[in-house]
Formats: C-alpha cells, structure tokens, sequence
C-alpha cells in the first residue's frame, strides 16, 4: 500500500492506521498499560508476531510510537506513545461508542467499563482523564531512561 | 479476516470497517453524495474494481449499506447508507481532526472545506447537519422506489 493516495486528511488517516490491528495496539498501551512485545501478543485477539511486528515499525516510522531499553534490562524494548499516538485515543472512544450503538451488545468486560464511563461522563473529561494518566506513565519511562 | 476476534467493542468496530477503503466510501456517499459504483470508482485514491466490490458487499453484510434500483432505471445499482452506517460520521470527523492536529497540513479542497466547519462550528452540530442533509437525500431513494 502505497501512502499519500490523496491529500484528503481522512485518506492521509487511513494510510497509517486504516487496518484491523494498529489501533487495537494503541488501545493496549493507553487502556491496559502494556509496554513490551510479549505483552502485546497476550492479547485476546491473538494477534501474529510478524504482523506485530510489522504494525510496530509502521507506528515508529510514523512517530506515532517510540522504543527504547531501560537502564536495569538491555534485552527488552520498551514501547511507549508519543503525542501524535496518544491523541488516537477519541477516535478509540468514537469507535466504540459506535459499537456500543450499532453491534450486538454483549461485550467484555474492558469495553463495558469503558463504555460505562463513556455514558455517565462528558468525553472530553474520559479523553482528558487517559490522557493524563498515560503522560504520567510515560514520564516514569522517560525519567527511567535520562 | 474471521469477524468476532473479541468481544472488545473497538475491536467488533475494526473487524467490519478496520481497512483503508471502507470509510473513504462512507465519506464519497455522505459528503459527495455519491450512489453508484462508477461515482465510487471516480474518486481520485483509484479503488480497484474487486475491492470496491468487495467492500460494499461487506457494509450491505453488516447493515452500513443498502442497495436498490430505481423504477426507470433497472441497469445501475444505487447504494444508500442505513442508520448505523450514516452514524460512522462521527468516526469520520474524528480521524479528520486527528489528521489535521497531527499530519502535514497541505489539504486538498474537500478536506479544507470539512475541517474549516470543524473549527468554527460544535463538532455536534456539523455531524447533525450532515446526517439531516444525508436523511433527506436517502428519502428521495426511498419515495422514488416505494
């Protein structure tokens, strides 16, 4: 896939997180707090190494997501968001919410919780609260690494 | 691609409209007005014949999309949003703004037109506008083959 097919910013959107597994990464280290490659392919969607791997390096190649080692393990990369990633978080929350209006409503227990908060408060204040609570675990990252 | 990797509501999101084509037709039909294959076919990211055939039958599968033909014209197929497809709108503006704040600025005139509304006016009120502006060209479909 070729990037840039128009200059149309829903299309300039898709070119890098249009597929079925990127977002779901991001959703991963804002929601659940994961941070490592073996955290990631714990999840539920059984995602396969190499297109982890692939979705990774396009996130990095992007600047939506950089790696780096902490001091005390030189063996395990540690993947945290930059701003640019961490702003995809209301198009999480839309897609949800979208869910939660238009599919079958059984769903798991991350998602209820989310989309209960997404019902009884306003989102700006949901989008505010992750992000937030995500700086503040990145800085420990940062700190970590300085 | 099975459908249901979890019952995540992000991920039941991205297991029907997670690839890089199917919101652009949402966009052509809500914004261009666009009904039919040759207007899809039209739109300058060049969506090949299988896979714009494959995705509308895919969003007819999942209830996004409806297709009829009208009385005096039984050859062409014309395409309409259902309610749960029309409400992906919200979606849509979401990765605009995400694109706008964060990707290269150099829009094309489509964009620049809905992100222009995006600034000056309530996210609310433009997505209201729109699904108003979209329901009554959908009723023209539906008066014309009841």
């Amino acid at each position: 896939m070729k990037t840039n097919r128009s200059n149309c910013p829903l299309t300039r959107a898709l070119d890098i997180i249009g597929d079925k597994w990127s977002l779901l990464i991001i959703r991963d280290i804002i929601i659940m707090g994961k941070k490592t490659f073996t955290e990631f392919m714990k999840s539920k969607e059984k995602i396969a190494t190499n297109i982890l791997a692939n979705r990774l390096e396009l996130l990095i190649k992007h600047e939506l997501l950089s790696v780096t080692k902490l001091p005390n393990d030189q063996k395990t990369k540690i993947y945290y968001l930059t701003d640019a990633g961490l702003d995809l978080y209301p198009i999480i929350c839309e897609l949800m919410k979208w869910s939660d209006r238009n599919l079958n409503k059984s769903f798991g227990p991350i998602g209820s919780k989310i989309l209960d908060d997404l019902h009884t408060k306003p989102n700006d204040k949901i989008i505010a609260e992750a992000t937030s609570s995500y700086r503040a675990s990145r800085q420990e990252i940062l700190n970590a690494i300085s």
